[in-house]
């Protein structure tokens, strides 16, 4: 395996506010992230010259293949490539828009996620044929609910670490309240409050120990990403972002048929390494300085700093405790919000979590900016959980080389 | 825009037999199909570092993601990305593997192209809201069916160049005959019977001038490529071929809107104009030796001779009626049977297309191998025409540089 590091740049991100957004169609959200990235990279839209858009739900959001990326922005004739990893799809966009500038092929790439769920017909939870979700129903309902499988997680945590039940809510909670700390102060963000470790504990069960706090929600949102060759990227701005790594890992399912302890999820496990390597990281813990993790549930969050080996194994809720991963922490994680407080835009998520990442290295997320070394920033996105989990993870520093 | 042209070698295919599967899942096309392309390429499914799946209709195929390829083939946590551009899907997941090699990040990667279509509940035309084609039907069908899409476009061709329908319908009927002659030698095709002009001419018609000889079928089947460092390839093998061109381009309706004249597909031309200026080809009728088209339709064959530039404009039915497509003749088109006797597993036909390419210029097509100069080939998708036409063109070559 060869390595990305240091071969493109980012120059230019966008991103919707996200949320019920019924002011919006899904191609007003295209128009609202893509017309932010081009200014934000000083670039006219007629320098694109390829486009890779990650959409999930195809036929409630917009309409199949590049078409809607097309049609929207009226792309005179260029490629537009959909491509779909569930909820890596985002992540997927960027990485096929880095492979073609590293390539050679084309100078400037425009990565779009994007995802409207509300108001077209998509519920939340569907019923097993409901038509317009039976992608959706076949995807995660096949065997277990999402709150359901993630539960179980929760569960078999607790009791591999001997956590006592009411301590475990209140780590997860303790998850949750700093995701909303962080997404109070962000305008993008879909739900701004904050709230406590006691309402988080006595908020509605969804799916034990996971309550209402615990979930992120559905939502729609787009975001966008400008890339360039590297060594052309101080030519757009003093200030590009470079992709140090894009790896993505799915999982076959056997890995779940023997042993499997249920506490941490292989994919993305192998996936972090893989992505270590390819930036030339040695200790994420000391090296990285920001997260942006696929926080669909709170104890995804918490197996997740394990999985990507910030946290030692059943040591993560000490970190959460401690407030390691708090704004202010040594580590932010979620410095946007999360998925917590933005919801989930399947397509949307990944490059939503870079736009934070981009804004944080170049010292320009206002209030919720990271004070001190803030040079290098890591999301994950994972989808398909359990049988189909799929990784997307990706690494993005502020210096090149 | 830069060039693959060189970059990425093919030293490895496969190719299901399409057809009405009955015996098969679509999970066992995909292992029919990779198979034969490790045997070809001489290695092992271990050493493949990444894969990309081409693939319309996930959920009544196989399953959303890259899962169906993971789980399948068992691949160990490896990166498999699912694309999508409508029928140009196949054509897509080489391009994605291609740009991956030529950027450096993997030395070994698979392309998968799959469609499961039979016995699944995938019913040809589906009607409006029937639910497990609501994509599909809300893709194709919104405005116009496909065939009285085509149907249109030969009526608007025979009226515009003075053609009387007898003629018109013998000149489309032509079209076919030959296919049928080349389908008839290929163990590997879904039809295999030859027919005759008048047969063609005095079938039941679809949506006239379109009979039932004009239209290609529906089918289940799968192939597959693998792609190397050109400059790997003769580590592999003697004979790789070499991609020289992959170009997609997609219509943002624009097109259609202003004197469009119904009798040429923009997206075609200029997707042929950037492959033409990646590969090097300055004079396609001369220096392309066969070729593989989208002949979803007798028509859409006729205009896409044209649109590349192979044909003068109005004068396809010239070379049609001369034999320069047969077999034997200058260039071969649909060397293997094309779309008309393969039918159309969407996600599939792109790399279908390829091999048969593939086979040809290593001279290893049997009966039905081009005699005389062939060095130089090309291969056509196209989809979700007319308002959401989407291309992908392919130009491979037996040798470097």
């Amino acid at each position: 395996m060869g390595s990305i590091r240091d071969k493109v740049a980012i120059i230019g991100m966008g991103c919707t506010k996200f949320g019920e957004r019924w002011d919006a169609s899904g191609e007003d959200l295209i128009v609202e992230a893509v017309k932010e990235a081009l200014e934000d990279a000083n670039i006219e839209l007629k320098d694109v010259e390829a486009a890779w858009m990650g959409l999930f739900y195809p036929h409630i959001s917009l309409g199949p293949q590049g078409m809607p990326l097309s049609t929207t922005l009226k792309l005179p004739f260029i490629p537009v490539t959909r491509v779909e990893n569930a909820c890596a799809s985002g992540t997927e966009a960027v990485r096929g828009a880095a492979y073609a500038v590293a390539a050679g092929v084309c100078d400037v790439a425009l990565a779009v996620g994007v995802e409207k769920l509300k108001d077209i017909g998509f519920g939340g939870l569907p019923e097993r044929n409901m038509p317009a979700v039976e992608g959706a129903g076949r995807f995660f309902f096949s065997t277990v609910s999402a709150p359901g499988a993630f539960a179980q997680m929760a569960t078999r945590y607790f009791a591999k670490y001997e956590i006592p039940p009411d301590k475990g809510k209140e780590i997860l909670a303790r998850i949750s309240v700093k995701s909303h700390e962080a997404g109070a102060l962000n305008p993008k963000a879909h739900l701004r409050r904050r709230i406590t470790v006691e309402e988080a504990v006595k908020a509605p069960i969804v799916a034990w120990p996971l309550g209402l706090y615990d979930c992120c929600g559905v939502s729609d949102g787009a975001a966008a990403a400008i890339l360039v060759p590297a060594e052309k990227a101080k030519e757009y701005r003093d200030d590009p972002i470079y992709i140090k790594a894009l790896q993505v890992a799915i999982s076959s399912g056997e890995e779940l048929m023997y042993n499997w302890d249920g506490v941490h999820v292989e994919p993305t496990v192998r996936a972090a390494q893989r992505a270590y390597k390819e930036a030339g990281i040695e200790n994420p813990r000391k090296e990285l300085d920001l997260l942006e993790l696929h926080d669909c549930f709170s104890i995804t969050e918490l197996v997740t700093y394990e999985d990507i080996g910030v946290s030692p194994r059943g040591r993560a809720p000490e970190d959460v405790m401690s407030g390691f991963f708090d704004l202010k922490g040594e580590m932010p994680c979620q410095p946007d919000g999360g998925l917590k407080c933005f919801g989930h835009p399947i397509g949307a998520s990944g490059i939503r979590m870079m736009y934070e990442i981009y804004k944080q290295l170049q010292g320009k997320a206002g209030e919720r900016q990271k004070q001190g070394r803030c040079e290098l920033g890591l999301t994950h996105n994972l989808g398909g959980f359990p049988f189909r989990a799929t990784i997307g993870i990706s690494i993005l520093g502020a210096h090149k080389g």
